[in-house]
């Protein structure tokens, strides 16, 4: 079998991970050939690929970012790319792309499944937010930063009573500022789920300064944002990579509580470290068996779906199935980080 | 509700982060009483304990060991206990126990529970072998400190042409071996569920070197064993604390290697180190969570039963179940991780 | 002997480090007191202290923050209480008090020692800038935690092909970033002793993409900032506690990159992470030795003096000799990381 | 200028950094060429070299290990190859030879030398003892690997009231053990500089449980050895390799502690994962900037001399001064860690 492998969308820890473990059990499992597309879809559409043998992968485990590279690539391009693509698959003589990305990743190669190339996905996402696994790989390995740093600033804060506002990613859900927020031990955690009133934070920090615990912990997702009426909010200028400049809400909450309580705050945005560098344990483990599930996959014809955790087994779950919908925070999850507050 | 919480049985990361959570979920989300019992079962039968208020477990989150201590208890002092177990819980004027241990502990909370004491138990080891729960806090830790060790070890393999025998925790499941193994690269895994044969290892050794890959790491748990005749292998002296002596399979198996293969093989004995120390995040909030569940289910009435993991939930499950057999890595967990020896 | 020991200004790995050891010193070398006064001056001034005995400094060694406290004092209080400094001293019966902290904390020791009261100084800060020690602990930890952020960008940046502009602490001196810069292999590193200009680092970074190296580093000190002319520049909003706002050279410098670059540019500013948490192995060290000098330094009666390091003794100099001027990055050492860009 | 770059003896973190930085130099702040001999004096024997450009030396910084490779050298081998030393200079084109290696390393770069081959040497060991530098890099690593596993013990030495022994590195002198000791809150050090009485640490262990503090934590260097008469101990089998088997002082200093004490004592031996994997900070910083140094030397025709750290200053000393005597932990360095047992 031929097997062509690409990585796509922003970093995540655990990439390299995945594409040594395919090329561990596609040449010593199996008697597999396998190609590395460079710079994602890029490399696919531009014939931009190299051969990779078990010397190309040697001591990449336990390195971030990814080798094979990743860039963007316009959505139309893709859509033209979609209609030709047994074409593709017969050009580069592939018998099956295993595409590792997120959601856009995962949505073009259900374009790609669909029109007829044979697909095995590889879900990746920081922010553990794609429906149908229990986790992402990728994910761990952010939280430990967050929770690292978190465990750093506590001391400050308490030392010099400060209010610290930790800014950790997380757009659309708040798995990060979660379970980060619980594990570094938040006294308020505020996540894109649910507005937060500016008011019960500030009453929070309040509580605890009377209390003789005269700093506080606050966790905040970058997609998190106030209740209507709750703080006057407003989005920064955004550059021409789509970013927001600045003027996060963790700076701007930061202002805010300092302002309305007459104490100290600091922001701390955390960005990109949670996203680069060497995976965790965990991490590794599951990109490596989600890479060694894909091949398996792949020599069963499963085409059409990506690898999933479900509980402690690693199963094949339809594309279609994981790209409907984002997998956001439960209540009962928040439920059980209150209490911790 | 007046709960009583005891941590029993060897150290374990995240200890500290249930008793903490027990006492935040019943003193906020409860208007509820909770006392310590020191030293495990003794401080229960011996009369020791104290109060917990939110000031007793602020700043232990991070921490390891246990504030409330942990010590060993003779089997039949418990077993009188158990006969007396309703008049125990009266005279603390408690209305629950919530015993965090490994299957010791479990065993004895069963025996407690049966005899008529409302107990919730949280399952806690390292090892990660007990049934009926995905995972236990503790686990992410050890295995993440295995691996850190393997990374440093493979560099120097590697620039100075050595095997490398690395002995990790698990006497008799190879949980830590397996995905310590799997993350940090590992050559050769050894576990308890499955008789190793010396002959491969020298074979896999040797193919490597005869590539130019001129080192190697072995994983070797400690309760793995030789396939009968396949090295001489003999227990070593024991203790009066029950302990082994120097001649674990580690060290061992690596003067076999050296014989055999006539290269430098060196054993690294990691012990103590894997089972102490600050917790990774996600062993912090699995910790938080079992605690937080342990006393909803105790007011939910739920007793004779533990927290477990099951997917991304936890469940109560029966005490009963938990304790029956011990979760062993099964085969299709040991084929994921030989493609990538 | 009596003792008085305070911490003041801003957090700094290390701080309960030279705590525990002051009190282990006094009370198992010699057979001393100790008491500790709270947040700083202000405890001095307004009679806020505890004894300290080795049950208060256990466990205390790696911990992050300061278990005495710290806050701001206004300088005329200071001043004043200059004036009764003799009479401070007998008020607590203290025959030497032994202040740790930074350049303002050192300069009030000063104050207090030419008005009569017998003091040692401990040097303290993360930013290396006290003349006559040729390090001062808590800047070891800074410097490895932003190396470790360091590590992290750079995978990130090199597979999606990056510029990343980490902004360090550092307001007057450059030694984080000379350091940091130099172990996470910053590309291009800005201190406050020499202004940079922005073309340089554009051409460096284009050259680095020239030959395929698609991504860049570069760390930048808060207190560096550009040539005349060089780039727009201005200082942001400064706040109540004299911080100022979002708008940092991290910040401002990425903007100009990505703008005259054409390629994606983000900013990283790491901020109160490097000052907080568990100390590295140095700066324990260090500390624990600045601790015991000091109390042997009060025993020989060398007062008016602070604790330094020279070589790899630690030697006890003039306070008036520290205070003097900033200790900044000399050229020679600017010229060594160069060659590293 | 042509220089030629070799790496012998044990591992050490920053062996890597070190070659970077030749390169670096050499190639940008100068027009040189290089090229590395692999395997150590084995490479410039054999004629096994290669040249290294800025590629070769990409993504090195940070990793564990030598690209070069380590390898034994018989002392014979070495003998005859100091006689031809200036026909091997010229066979290879070298202007200079930069050995990185620790003492029997730089005896040879001395012979070398002596015998009319241009040589600017790097020192390197772990241990810290060469003279006329006041620090090696390696060295900050391993003490920084010892102390996170001693404060891992820590805890569980505490929770679970239990005497722990931690062997560390150090054959001849005890400044692993000094520094790890101090950081990690040891409660008692064994240097070879110093040999211990039992009886000493058996009396601190009683104290410490009979005023509550039920656990110790001691640290001993591999080297240390006991006080005549203090206890029965005996040098283990000493394999083909020169390794002593298993019966390490560590060991045997359990056992007798747990023998006289009655108590639980475990030891832990932490071996080679203290020699490898990725440098601190520090040592990136002190290893760069002694490659950037010996570049420049061997432009001024420095010969016959190593890099050492004096102060905060990286000056060249000769060779012969370095190898003549091992730099052992002085007696006022012991006294200043005896007050924090």
């Amino acid at each position: 079998m031929r097997i062509g492998v690409l990585t796509a969308g922003g970093d995540c820890p655990g990439l390299n991970a995945v594409i040594r473990s395919v090329v561990h059990r596609a040449l010593t499992g199996h008697d597999d050939e396998v190609i590395g597309f460079e710079d994602g879809f890029k490399g696919l559409l531009d014939g931009h690929f190299r051969p990779l043998d078990l010397n190309a992968v040697s001591g990449i485990l336990a390195r971030g970012g990814t080798i094979l590279g990743s860039a963007r690539l316009e959505r139309n391009r893709l859509r033209e790319a979609a209609e030709s693509a047994p074409d593709l698959a017969r050009q580069y003589g592939i018998d099956v792309l295993i595409p590792i990305g997120g959601e856009g990743t995962l949505t073009a190669a259900r374009m790609l499944s669909d029109a007829g190339m044979p697909v095995v996905g590889v879900p990746k996402t920081i922010d553990n937010d794609i429906s149908s696994t229990d986790r992402t790989f990728g994910f761990d390995t952010a939280v430990g930063v967050a929770t690292e740093a978190m465990d750093r600033l506590k001391t400050t804060a308490e030392s010099h009573q400060r209010v610290m506002v930790v800014e950790v990613m997380g757009r659309h859900a708040g798995w990060i500022a979660l379970e980060s927020g619980m594990a570094g031990g938040a006294h308020g955690i505020c996540l894109p789920e649910r507005p937060f009133q500016v008011d019960d934070l500030v009453k929070m920090v309040e509580e605890r300064f009377a209390r003789g615990k005269k700093f506080a912990v606050i966790c905040v997702a970058e997609g998190a944002h106030p209740a209507e009426g709750s703080m006057d909010y407003k989005k920064g200028e955004i550059d021409q990579f789509g970013h927001e400049r600045f003027q996060g809400i963790g700076n701007q909450l930061a202002v805010e509580l300092e302002r309305r309580l007459g104490k100290e705050a600091r922001p701390v945005i955390l960005g990109h470290v949670q996203r680069g560098g060497t995976p965790t344990a965990y991490d590794r483990v599951l990109a490596t068996r989600f890479g060694w599930h894909a091949v398996e996959a792949a020599h069963r014809g499963q085409f059409g779906r990506m690898t999933a955790l479900r509980g402690t087994n690693v199963e094949m779950v339809p594309l279609a199935e994981a790209v409907t919908q984002l997998k956001t925070v439960p209540e009962d999850r928040i439920r059980e980080a209150e209490s911790v507050f």
